[in-house]
Formats: structure tokens, C-alpha cells, sequence
């Protein structure tokens, strides 16, 4: 499972723990501004009680092209709209994290790959779609010793159709705590989320749609 | 296009050069026991005029699995069976290596890739055959900002139905100076190449069936 450190992915891990799985957490340190994420990464992973949580490192601020990962500044309080990719895409993120968790997963001899991407209350980033997957598994037959022989791989999606308040309420009811997630595209130095980014403004309005606090909003 | 090193990316690339590409090229220090091809990737990019040659690391040895990024053997003067996948094959490494071209891809404007898989005179890798390179076009439309705005991207395969001759003829007909190339898997401590693992028996092979010396391999 990919594992950011975020609500999203820590809730899909914790449905792949309620399906049965043993936890392989992936988690990548690519450049982005909001590193700090990956200390919720490892306090989620521990939390999970992981198998194994695997933290590698690819600067994509190399490569550059989004606000995530160099100095072009995060867009605040604008009206998000999944019909328009915003500057914080990271071109071919998630392929290139699923490409990993692949190569990965043939190791380990897994045959499911869990990843926390939804399509309903998001930022329309094109790599979190339904039929992006679906591609990235007619690949994954193709790409890998394990598909030639014919052990498939299925990636699961658990939260694409949910809405933020239904990820929220699917989290509580597995006893998750969200105090232990970051999700600030831009927090401060003091690791305070800002309060403004789609990210932080899609937790704000799940949190609220759900009728529950945010345990990192002080009352 | 995607720069090992080796005798085949350097071949591919000059086709797109010869095909009127300007030419980025991408390098990745992944773990490989080979890292020595870093170097020839280096010699081969400043040979062809690169407009830009970026080398990325992501250590693909914390992942394991394969000869090449561990302490595994490497087989030597096995009789090739392309039917069958040998330990050299690094799990998922060519759609890793595709993705993270295809971000780079997008983020210069690219909408052509080169790799210098082949399919005839090769080790039965997966992610060398006609099949994946297609199901990853396929892939990269869904996966983009590019994609999802109409811009097709093809990955070009120019020496996938080429035999080792026939790739050595097609290069030195470019003027290529293959001394500038590494192939071994499992070179020397000073970087002689090993002769016998499956790299370099197709080398051997190729130039001898090309009628052409090998320029690494002293008289």
C-alpha cells in the first residue's frame, strides 16, 4: 500500500487491514514541500501496526512542473473544480509511485496493491481516476515476471467513490485516529497546517459534512 | 529517451536524433552491482549532444529481487532461453524508469519517449515487449494533464525487432563509437566487462554476427 501520511491513504490501509492483508507500507520522500508528511507516515505505519514500512527517496523536484515540488506557490482558498487540473499536480506521481509499490509487490510476493486516490471530492488530478487504474492493472499483467505467470494483480481503490465525509466516517468506525495524519500541502515551519490549500480545505469540509471535529483543529 | 549506457540506449537514441528529436536524456543510479554504466551514460549523452542529461537516484536495492541490485549471482555463459525470465530481471524496472520519463515528459513538453528495448536478441524480460510498451502508451493517456488535453504520447521502440547485428550495423551506420558504451552486468573492480554473463554473450554475439570488432574488446 502507498502511504503518504495523509487521511486518505491511511484510511485505505486500514481497509486493507480489514480485509485481511498483511501491511506493506511504501512510502516516498520525492521532494515535496510538505515533507513533514512523512513523519504522519511513520506514526500512521506504527500505528497500523505495519509488516514492513519502506520510506525511498526520488527527487521529482528535478524534474519539477508543480507547486508540490518547487518554489511556485500553492493556490489558497480557490474554488476547487475536478473538471480543471490545478498547479499542484506532480506530472506522473502516481504512476510513477504505483510503478514502485509494483516492483515491490513481486518481491513480496503480494498480489494487491491498496492506494487511498478518490474521484469525488479531490482536486481533478488526472491520475486518480477509475480508469487510470484499471489502465495501470492491464500494465501490471503485462510489466512483471509475476503477470506473465499468470498471478494477476489487483489494485485496490476502497475510497474512489466516497465522498470526504464517507472516508471520515469509514476511518471512525475502524478506529482510526486522524489526529496522527498531515495533510497541508504548505504548512508552516512549525508544521501547522494552513488552513487554505485544497487539501486543507477538503478535510475541513469532510470533517464538517461529517458532523465530527478535526482532532488537529483545536477547538 | 532513457540512457543506460549500454550499446542499446545509445543506439535508440541516436535514431531520434536522427529523426530530428532534441534529446533529453535520463539516467537513473537505481543500486545496480553496474553502476559503473553511469559513466558510459555520461560519455554517450556529451557524444550525442544532449540538450540535457539528468541522472535521478532511487535505490532499487532496498527493494531487492534480482542479481543486479544484490549479492545474488550473476549467471555466467548460461544458454539464453527468452522464454524464461532470468534472476537479472529487476522487478517492474522499466515501468518504473518509463514513469518517471513520462513526468519529465510532461513537464518539458516532450511527446515522444525512446528506449532501446529489443525483443529478439534479449534476456526474456517482460518489460522489453511490444505488448507492455503499448499498454504504457495506453497508461500515459489516462495518467497526464498532456493525456487528458489530447496530447498523445508515443514511446518509440526503434530497435525492438532488431537482432544484436542488426542494432550494431544500424549504429556504426550512424557513426556510433560503441567504445564509449558499458554492457557488463558484472564488471571488474577497473571495469572490465565479464564476458560471460548474458549482456555480454549478446554483445559478443552481435558483433561477430555484424562481422564488426568490438571496440571494448582488445585484439
Amino acid at each position: 500500500m502507498l502511504l503518504s501520511g495523509g487521511l486518505d491513504s491511511y484510511t485505505a490501509a486500514a481497509v486493507a487491514a480489514r480485509d485481511g492483508c498483511a501491511l506493506y507500507a511504501l512510502s516516498l520522500r520525492y521532494g515535496q514541500r510538505h515533507v513533514r508528511e512523512l513523519e504522519a507516515a511513520r506514526r500512521v505505519a506504527a500505528a497500523l501496526g505495519v509488516a514492513r514500512h519502506l520510506e525511498l527517496e526520488l527527487d521529482l523536484s528535478r524534474i519539477g512542473g508543480s507547486a508540490l515540488t518547487t518554489t511556485m506557490a500553492v493556490p489558497k482558498d480557490r474554488a476547487i473544480d475536478p473538471h480543471e487540473i490545478p498547479v499542484t499536480y506532480v506530472p506522473a506521481r502516481n504512476t510513477i509511485f504505483l510503478s514502485i509499490a509494483l516492483g515491490w509487490a513481486e518481491v513480496v510476493g503480494a498480489s494487491d496493491i491498496y492506494i487511498g486516490v478518490n474521484a469525488l471530492d479531490y482536486s481533478g488530478y488526472p491520475d486518480c481516476r477509475p480508469e487510470f487504474i484499471r489502465a495501470f492493472e492491464a500494465l501490471a499483467r503485462l510489466a512483471t515476471r509475476a503477470g506473465v505467470e499468470g498471478r494477476a494483480l489487483t489494485v485496490h481503490t476502497p475510497l474512489i467513490d466516497l465522498s470526504k465525509a464517507d472516508i471520515i466516517r469509514l476511518g471512525v468506525s475502524l478506529g482510526l485516529d486522524y489526529g496522527l495524519t498531515h495533510s497541508c500541502y504548505d504548512p508552516a515551519e512549525d508544521g501547522r497546517a494552513c488552513g487554505h490549500c485544497d487539501s486543507c480545505q477538503l478535510r475541513a469540509t469532510g470533517f464538517a459534512e461529517a458532523g465530527l471535529p478535526d482532532p488537529l483543529v483545536s477547538p
